[in-house]
């Protein structure tokens, strides 16, 4: 096989060592978030880092840097503690994609893209219309990573919308179904389809 | 769209609620850990949790519940500090999957199952030799997640192995090239097909 050693790492041009350790931990989850500004602008900003955190109590964490980019989506959700998490469809990737664009906080992503806002049930902070699956989130907690100045912000899952031919019997949502996409990288956007569920795993030898 | 609300999702059958929240955040991560304790034992683990954390300096995160399965990952970073990071490839799912059952400290996955150890470069933990990327990593630190009592691990990437068909020239890693599968939820295994890949995004008003 092929090596590249942590010196190697270290010296790299910047853009490689980003293409290369952004790809090398395997595929990450593709969600845009939602916020609304205390002056009432709409924010959509791609993630690639949103994890499941646990399930009693339904929890979800992702790492933002605070001094880059998406500033906004960071200052929205302190200022008022909520926000929204959207499955990237298949179809809107492009537009998904362009969310990372370094716009100002006076300009919507939401306007500059073909993605659309969507508000149920009272949430202040907007869906996204196209996402086959989204979640309604309040922030709790955030934990400052000093290794690299990011920080893992930690919330909680209130609300779940989903399309009803995406869940199976067991509470379990079908994602290639919902035609959710996968993030390879920084830029690659896939689309899974799914080998197989297994059971439970129990030992062999009893 | 369909609904669950926070008291619904609270009230849920357990094995429901572990369906539906771990897969309401997208597609995770697929990797095994490999270990080896303090008697030599080599534990190799799958988990679904790994993500990117940064790039310079090359640093990955996931998340351990200590009191819980798999105990034997976690207790063999703490006592020696290093691991691997092996893709799932995507003929060893079943694989894959079964060293999630609970196996006690002295039985080896890798005896249990087809997976194959390899050592390379006096790298004192296994790595697994189906897959096409893998990374050899130092335990730096963890951090309490009091909101449900797991730790975030944080690590160092410091030897990143590849095939040679994998890279592209500018450093990114082309995970359907590596046949890498994704998780969906506990227990479903998909292969993701590269859509697109998309240059860094630039406002369309200037």
């Amino acid at each position: 096989m092929e090596h590249f050693s942590k010196s190697q790492i270290n010296e790299m041009d910047k853009i490689y060592r980003l293409n290369l350790v952004n790809s090398c931990t395997g595929y990450k989850s593709a969600n845009l978030i939602g916020t609304v500004s205390d002056k009432g602008v709409y924010n959509v900003a791609i993630f690639s880092s949103i994890t499941h955190l646990g399930s009693d109590p339904a929890l979800l964490s992702f790492i933002v840097r605070p001094t880059t980019v998406p500033r906004d989506t960071f200052k929205n959700i302190i200022d008022n503690g909520i926000f929204t998490v959207n499955h990237v469809y298949f179809d809107d990737i492009k537009d998904a994609h362009h969310t990372s664009a370094r716009y100002p906080s006076a300009i919507s992503e939401f306007d500059m893209t073909s993605l659309e806002k969507e508000f149920i049930d009272d949430f202040k902070a907007p869906y996204v219309k196209s996402s086959k699956i989204k979640l309604g989130c309040k922030f709790i907690n955030k934990y400052e990573i000093k290794e690299n100045n990011t920080l893992l912000m930690v919330a909680e899952i209130n609300d779940i919308y989903y399309d009803k031919n995406i869940i199976q019997d067991d509470g379990w949502l079908s994602l290639d179904k919902a035609k959710t996409v996968t993030i390879n990288g920084l830029d690659g956007y896939a689309l899974p389809s799914l080998l197989d569920r297994f059971k439970y795993a129990k030992r062999k030898d009893e």
